[in-house]
């Protein structure tokens, strides 16, 4: 692949708040001309798709403010610095659902946004979960679902489910669920 | 499921740019408690996975400032104001890649990050390209890639490619290529 490296001339903080940062930069092009880029810097994150059993998935739902609606999804959420991505997996799992595994398979790292956004997701495959008590952040609304695999699927063939993180967890573990 | 609305009790626009716009907003919980909410926004978009042939597809690779590294991705970019999503679709494949298409098909929309950023891209498949001439915005280094679709199989199985919305398009289009 070609060489269309932009190299930093001059960065610009403009907010530094508890879930994003904003920065723009003026970058010179591999042809020696400049431009600007508006970065959005995000952690590391995790994203797990829940079998609870051979049969039956586990979701969550969620208001998200940003599209003002609630969304379907799998679990997900923010890597802790310095924590290992599993363990975060884990952890956040057991914090939106309650649930549990021993179970655990890594699908993959993906970027969500590469034209603004440095934000990677890890995505997991956690089977045979165990109940426990859901541990939610103080400002964390999250109801847990059932599905069983037909109904997810039927869900993500019409585009019912439209979170592309679940809609991708899912096809990577196709050959994994039944 | 149930309602977990947000009420905007405050709004404040922090930046206002070329691709993204950030806003601080104070949110009222179903409760009857109080947060705060960093919202990024942004252009709905469109995602292609342009088919050259039954063997083959385009893909483009680019420098993502964001990360600070070149990626393989599918053509996408942002749909104008008043513009129909499949004319956007036909207009950025034309742009970044020169070629066209006769045979377009929607895949769904989806959102990559509904926790911080209200972006939606529509997916479309597009079959039967036409070879043409690239047409680059001013600040866009983009080249063009063909690659068979053994082969972005096996980057796919591989996690070679890392950007989520080319995989999550090769996936939606499974059944209709070979």
């Amino acid at each position: 692949m070609p060489n269309h490296t932009e190299t930093t001339i001059e960065s610009e903080l403009i907010y530094s708040g508890k879930i994003v940062e904003l920065r723009k930069d003026t970058v010179e092009l591999s042809d020696g001309t400049f431009s600007t880029r508006e970065l959005v810097l995000h952690a590391p994150a995790v994203v797990v798709l829940p079998l609870l059993n051979e049969n039956e998935v586990i979701l969550v739902s969620q208001y998200r403010k940003p599209l003002e609606k609630t969304l379907l999804e799998i679990p997900a959420g923010l890597i802790n610095p310095n924590e290992d991505p599993l363990n975060a997996a884990k952890r956040e799992l057991r914090e939106e659902t309650g649930y549990t595994s021993l179970d655990w398979e890594c699908l993959g790292e993906y970027y969500p946004t590469p034209g603004f956004c440095n934000e990677i997701y890890h995505v997991y495959l956690a089977k045979n979960l165990i109940s426990g008590v859901q541990d939610l952040d103080e400002d964390e609304r999250i109801s847990v679902e059932v599905f069983s695999v037909d109904k997810l699927k039927r869900y993500i063939k019409n585009n019912w489910i439209k979170d592309a993180k679940t809609v991708l967890a899912f096809y990577l573990s196709l050959d994994k669920i039944k």
